[in-house]
């Protein structure tokens, strides 16, 4: 929606604030169900002292509606309406006399998507396509992360789905073909599943030397309890034709990509045996509420245990097939490759590695002497957490607690309560190991495109 | 706290949005927390088309604060900053020019928090206290419910509680008086449940004849993961002194009660052996965030398994004794009343009754013919749901299927799908049966203040 910035000025004289009907009328005027009937949003409005001046921020559907809400403000006085931006917009389109360039209404305006993804706190690297991350001391509260501090992570612009016109297909080596619908899809067998999700990228800033790439910090993971159809489900209403092998999962986000001559969609493939043991899920709720449109509305592709860029979002087509699928972001992008002895080696990016993190303290922090707890959250794509242990400067391992419910596909958090009774710098790491047996590296492998960085995890506080 | 305008001017030349890397350095800077670690709230921002000119509307708890944060924007040109006031400050003050009188910090303001709600989605049935339940089609989407849908149930003002002030204090037959802040609180041994809280009076408008007290419809239950400090901790800490058999809590909420001389604070009582069986936690965090002011914030006590009105929010007193708590809500309210064969009997309210409610369809919707999910949450105080039946136009119970993980302490959420074939009207009724062997009645037991109100959920659709 269009957004403003209004003052109003009126002389000492016929401040309508003396008279308090006058006052009160006024303040009912400017409520926010009252300014709702005038089809605006008042974001927030204040009195400048001793000035007689004031100002609001509000959304208005048009200029007109707006004019006509201000007619007891204009009768006090002078009004000024000021068309105005976001500053993700001002941001996002180059600069304040840049006219926000206009968006087909088929993407989310990715101003107002940043806008809101600031707001909630995350961390944005990037805001066309828009990128952020939780903060990391954020990470710390329990399984589920609320919805608005999880990390966003896309590749396109975000597509805007009608709900009304979505639907499903599912096609290829398939008895039936399908076409399912959102109602459709809402009632079949449904699951609820609490699930990590990790950019494989996440901690890519922290490789040397740099690699390429979003520039992640640590903070592009989070949990959520995913609802919606086991991906078995709607396969067996497809039925698989012999031979089927693969499965290609079509996003509705699509664009330019360097390199490539032709627009692409963005697209994943996996194949049928990784899909049962993983448990995948086409979700449509996110921690009870309908997945909004910058998680993938209305269905996203949710794969247990595996890095993210295979829980394809806005997902419009599942094609069944007997061949590995071999597009850009399977083949190009996600894909380790390490220098080892001078030889290039290679390896699909898949199940997330095993680590922890250390979200309170928070890096930089000032801890009292006395008792402390350091808390993390740890988690593993190939299996549950077995055990997390923390050294503080560099001493011996010592085990932390885990709390709470252990899950197969979702962080545990941990804990551990120490003294500190030295004043000094503090060090602290964590380290994961899962029921696999799998356990972090000091320094994870440097490759080229900086995934799956599972480095211990370090921060320093201060002990005063 | 203080109230600004805050103005900043750069001419095009110096426009640092041109620049996209410092552009996100300056939307990062201007996020929420952001400025929270700058000790400011910012309520709005708006740049002004084609002026180079940003307006934004912030609390800040002092000036100081607020000009060191608006360094950034004084590298690109002028900032000016204007002391404010809300309009409604002005209008109660008398006037632009007269100062605002102080307004105490201690509650709530009871027309913001009614307005969030309202916004949230909740069904506001008193806005003073505030008193609002979760549309019952909202209960389905697996087991947590978002924050701000969460039912809010109030006796009197909501306390505003200074973080940094804050002190738990735990006393009566204690080894060691203990005064913990939040600090200390966060700093022991923690621990994350998924738990389901119901009020008592649930389902209260539905008993016939009518009874007085809040007019529930069925939405006041709602289920968060809470995570904080077993309560057992604290009371290791403290130490309990022989003979200690009991224990008060007492809410920072308090004020006058209809035939009580004097003001109350909200107080419970429960037993050691009751808390120590329902593994009872002081919870500072809701669903991963911090408990927000109308849950509680900064702590409450969670007591699994019982009705909500044992679950103190804004605790701020544990007193240890050795006889049974007998005040206002332990005695007067939150007793069931019986009339028995012409004779009155009574019993406290403790645990939650065992209960299934359908959330989808809702109440009046339109099915249309074919397969469809009939969808719900199931609970009970005494032990985990072990079955849940549903019955179609008054026929043959038939049992539905249990979703997600089985708790000991929140709602199983549970479905049934089935084939429409019949257009016509449709009655679904659902009943919950709990580990313990406890199943739900046709009609619960009438009780002079309508408490536990587990009669058997039908709801009517209509099938075409």
């Amino acid at each position: 929606m269009p957004l403003f910035v209004v003052r109003h000025q009126h002389s000492p004289e016929t401040c309508p604030a003396r008279d308090p009907a006058m006052g009160a009328m006024l303040l009912n005027h400017l409520s926010r169900p009252s300014a709702a009937r005038h089809g605006l949003t008042i974001k927030a409005e204040a009195v400048v002292r001793g000035a007689h001046s004031l100002f609001f921020i509000a959304e208005a559907a048009d200029e007109a509606g707006l004019q006509e809400f201000l007619t007891p403000f204009r009768m006090a006085g002078e009004v000024e309406v000021m068309a105005a931006s976001t500053c993700a917009g001002v941001v996002a389109s180059g600069g304040c006399d840049m006219l926000p360039t206009p968006v087909p209404v088929a993407s989310l305006d990715p101003a107002d998507a940043c806008q809101d993804a600031i707001e909630a706190g995350l961390l944005v690297h990037r805001a066309h396509p828009l990128n952020g991350e939780t903060w990391v001391p954020e990470l710390a509260g329990g399984a589920v992360m609320p919805n608005g501090r999880f990390y966003l992570r896309n590749h396109f612009d975000m597509p805007c789905v009608d709900a009304e016109r979505y639907r499903l297909s599912v096609d290829g080596m398939v008895e039936r073909r399908l076409e399912l619908g959102l109602r459709e899809l809402r009632n079949l067998r449904s699951e609820s599943l609490v699930v990590t999700l990790e950019c494989a990228g996440n901690g890519r800033s922290l490789f040397e030397p740099a690699v390429p790439g979003e520039v992640w910090g640590l903070g592009a993971v989070s949990t959520a309890e995913w609802t919606g159809v086991p991906l078995t489900e709607v396969l067996e209403r497809a039925g698989l034709r012999p031979g089927a092998t693969e499965l290609l999962f079509r996003g509705a986000d699509g664009g330019l990509v360097e390199g490539l001559p032709a627009p692409i969609r963005y697209e994943r493939g996996l194949c049928l045996d990784q899909i049962r043991e993983a448990g995948a899920l086409l979700a449509y709720e996110m921690n009870g509420e309908p997945l909004s449109s910058p998680h993938g509305f209305p269905l996203r592709l949710i794969v247990p245990g595996w890095y993210a860029v295979a829980s394809v979002k806005w997902l419009t087509e599942i094609v069944v097939t007997d061949r590995p699928f071999e597009g850009h972001y399977q083949t190009d992008k996600y894909w380790y490759q390490w220098v080892r002895d001078g030889r290039e080696e290679g390896e699909p990016v898949t199940l997330m590695n095993v680590r922890a993190l250390v979200a309170s303290p928070g890096e930089g922090t000032t801890l009292q002497r006395g008792e402390t707890a350091i808390r993390g959250v740890a988690w593993s794509g190939a299996a549950s957490i077995s055990r997390v242990d923390v050294s503080l400067n560099d001493g011996p391992w010592r085990q932390a607690r885990l709390v709470g419910e252990r899950r197969r596909s979702a962080w545990q958090w941990w804990e551990l309560i120490t003294q500190l009774e030295e004043p000094g710098p503090l060090a602290i790491r964590a380290r994961a190991t899962d029921m696999a047996g799998r356990t972090q590296p000091e320094s994870a492998e440097w490759n080229r495109l900086g995934y799956g960085n599972n480095s211990i995890h370090r921060i320093t506080a201060e002990v005063i």
